[in-house]
């Protein structure tokens, strides 16, 4: 038997990965990456040259068909390999990126006059237009006391589903009209592929991810979406729009949504009747494609902003955690999601602001003792998801004399989201969900390794690495071969499938230094005492904001 | 009759500086200014190469001597004056710098072998080698609730006459077995002057300043020094010392000290007889330097750090202000003094650290509205003297933004100077000492009008600024000619001799614009909360010093 490969699509903000990968061991045969033409849609609505508003950030449904066919071709043209021996694909997806479309799979901006609309448009999960819905939703929430509100700490987020549509329904009603159907973008890929492109699409084929409709758009497996009369209690219109215009069954990233349609292989140049998993978030994707399949394994996927996810077999509300979702990440197991919104966005911050280096900063960084000597910082300066929810936090800097330089600034930002980290895993431990072991992927644990050190101090745990600094692409890959099923892979079972194709570092483990772990107990207590939004400086954080 | 001058001596940290003034509108007529030869001494002692710790910073009285005969001779050399034409002269000096001497005034580090201990040399105001001894003082006045301890706001400080002698006791006793007087530098100078110099002087002929002795050493013409009860519970040792070797009656500024001494005469190039004011602290002479006489104007001398200096016929003891002195400044009233410990400082702090410049941050911060985009500061980078007497307090930033750029930074720096202006405005007013008028000198308001029309909004008042840029240097010539009495300056009274000498700028007051006095109510708040010490950055700032 020739060697089986399954194919992960990356949809991040820019562009569009595709990853060719043996399905026996998870080597990387082939790659291919491809920018959407028109990137992040935030200036000028292409249709019109009209100028949109500063927190509108929008994308093109297009882009994502010429870029994915461009890049899917350039890596099995790499890889070497016959479209014959691809097994399975998977898809991940920023989220919440949402848009409304027509029954037949057509984006509704792409049909005239609503091309020249901008909410008519996908909005991408970085859209802040939905400010005042958001409010709205959580107001009503609160005082209908939904139970579904406990599963995400208690509050709903600005990027999530509900508040675009909503946002949409305010300011562009023409729109909710024409819409038949709301969808994320990555279930939405998922429909392209399996049963189109549009507008060859039929809604009877609809697959959406329990992984998105869980995180971003309030649903569960046992509850479904929020009830009617919590959307009448909102705005009487949607309730019919939830009723009629969200069709779809729900399945978990890693089951199959269908097989490559005949359009859409010939698009790709794959062969038609491969499976093809339900979508899933991009970050969560990191989980299998870390190499873990167990419960308690807290997978920190660590860029720009962090996103920590954990699998467990229990389930428990936790105040200030973003989500828990039965299947969200990976099928029989409730998906745990924390994060950081700035965590590389503000060590970059720092040094553009003020022209330095991070390579100068990290070495006069590494000097210094635990503590920064003197200064702590708190690394909300992009708003704090986990724990507090809260939009209007921001960042500080504590203990800065006329003898601080600018080193001790940077090594108490690392600091800073290492204790945030640590506060996480300890509201997880506290709230009954163990944290038995800490992984690392994304772009950052490889670029800095006084990072990490600090992290395993400061969480006095041993941290290690995934293997692949491709993690995500990769958990889309293995995805894509667990839709084909055990049969096709020669894996007995999905764990099984992801610890033969993703691993660990064996070379490289981030143990604590006892002293440094020492030191870290006190700062962070600190640190705590700090982000305490009882205290004066979160009072002052949300004062100024509004200021 | 011919023109009359006073000549003012200036003494700064690094120089001294000498100003020919005509005593008729304070015009002056020539300037001159040494260095110290030998500077701050605060990396090895001259004498013996003994590396000095990092908290010593001592002067070489000779340097004094020297310095001001060659200052001296300049100015009244560019002034082409007589010497006969010279009728006072007054002195200024830094505080508290003070030295062990022997009777006949010859400093003990200028005696064998004394002169090769470190602690027998005179200590500068910013030599900190007393944190011990300071804690002991206030430790033992708080158990005993010394009365004096209110007129210092509770807590007495680490620069002060008393820590700098204990320590020198604890540290070195030889030398304190060995010293016959202690005074502080300026009393010595004066002394050296009337009676000198050295080893000519007598003890009987020694004037301390009610300034000097009043904030520095817990001194009031009523009560005189702490009991010797109080000393013996400090340590049995100082009591001898208290009572034998701080001999000298006690003169206010602007009073004689006694008359110039021919020796001295001839060393500065001027008349034997001429009155010699009792010395004052070189800030504290800024407030006739500012044209100030009167009760209840605020006279703000703003430089690296800024000292607040106010007038009253009242006297009330008020937590937190660093002093309330009679006959503190100006015969007549009770003198009030507060501080900042870092303002010019930490505005060039942030430049240095950051390799900005002033003038791109001063033109970026302008075009910022009230609260810097968000951002708020506190100033306490060298730790806080008015309010909290705190030297564990630290400098902070709150509310940084992935968007915060540089000069936000800054101008919530200046704006946090100012609202540590208000808050101390705010304390003499509720405290019952009226704060009527506002006007500011030193070399800070000349070069940032930004910094004080922050200030006049800020403190919704009008800011005069003092006339000369030189207040400080004119205040002392001014004391020199308040000291030689009315039949020889002409000026019926002291308040019209200081009114004709020194005023403010009528072509330069700053007024509150009223939309921006009206944002910095709400701004105040804030930072009143986020210095508040009962607070938590405040004992975070407190534990990340200790860290």
């Amino acid at each position: 038997m020739s060697a089986r490969y399954s194919i992960g699509f990356d949809y991040g903000t820019e562009s569009v990965r595709a990853l060719v990968v043996d399905v026996a061991n998870g080597r990387v045969a082939g790659r291919g990456a491809q920018k959407y033409p028109h990137g992040v849609i935030d200036e000028t609505l292409p249709t019109t040259g009209e100028k949109l508003p500063a927190d509108y950030a929008l994308q093109h449904p297009r882009d994502w068909l010429t870029s994915v066919a461009a890049a899917c071709k350039e890596a099995m043209k790499s890889a070497r390999v016959s479209a014959d021996d691809v097994i399975g694909i998977g898809v991940d997806f920023t989220a919440c990126t949402m848009l409304p479309c027509l029954r037949d799979g057509t984006p509704l901006c792409m049909v005239h006059p609503f091309d020249e609309i901008a909410l008519a448009w996908p909005k991408l999960w970085k859209h802040h237009g939905a400010k005042a819905e958001t409010d709205r939703i959580n107001q009503v929430a609160n005082q209908r006391r939904e139970k579904w509100l406990s599963r995400f700490g208690g509050v709903i987020g600005l990027e999530w589903f509900f508040p675009k549509l909503l946002e949409t329904l305010n300011h562009a009603p023409r729109v909710t009209t024409a819409a038949e159907v709301w969808l994320e973008a990555g279930d939405w890929l998922v429909w392209q592929l399996v049963d189109g492109p549009f507008p060859e699409c039929s809604t009877s084929n609809l697959v959406r991810s329990t992984c998105q409709a869980g995180y971003k758009a309030m649903w569960s497996p046992t509850g479904g979406y929020p009830s009617a009369d919590f959307f009448a209690a909102v705005n009487p219109k949607l309730v019919p729009i939830v009723q009629h215009c969200l069709p779809g069954a729900h399945r978990s990233p890693g089951t199959a949504a269908g097989v490559l349609s005949a359009t859409s292989a010939k698009m790709l140049g794959l062969r038609a009747g491969v499976p093809v998993s339900a979508s899933i978030i991009d970050a969560h994707a990191g989980v299998p494609g870390a190499g873990v399949a167990d419960a308690g394994t807290l997978v920190m996927v660590m860029g720009t902003s962090s996103c920590h996810m954990l699998n467990s077999k229990i389930e428990r509300l936790i105040p200030g955690v973003a989500g828990v979702v039965e299947d969200g990440i990976l099928p029989g197991f409730f998906g745990y999601e924390t994060g950081q919104a700035s965590v590389g966005d503000a060590f970059a911050w720092f040094v553009d602001a003020f022209k330095l280096s991070h390579e100068v900063l990290s070495g006069q960084a590494e000097k210094l003792p635990p503590g920064a000597g003197g200064v702590i910082a708190l690394d909300w300066l992009n708003s704090c998801r986990t724990p507090h929810m809260d939009g209007n936090l921001s960042g500080a800097f504590v203990g800065i004399t006329l003898s601080t330089k600018p080193a001790q600034l940077y090594r108490a930002l690392l600091e800073a989201t290492a204790m945030g980290v640590r506060w996480i895993v300890d509201l997880l431990n506290d709230g009954g969900v163990p944290v038995k072991k800490l992984v690392a992927s994304g772009g950052l644990p490889a670029r800095s390794p006084l990072l990490m050190q600090i992290y395993a101090d400061v969480l006095n745990r041993e941290i290690k690495i995934a293997e692949s600094d491709e993690s995500v692409a990769l958990g889309s890959a293995i995805l894509g071969a667990l839709a084909a099923g055990k049969k096709s892979t020669g894996h007995p079972s999905p764990a099984a499938a992801i610890r033969a194709m993703a691993r660990q570092r064996e070379d490289l483990i981030y143990t604590p230094n006892r002293a440094a772990a020492k030191a870290y107990e006190k700062l962070y207590q600190h640190y705590r005492s700090l982000g305490d939004t009882r205290g004066s400086v979160a009072q002052i954080m949300r004062a100024m904001r509004s200021h």
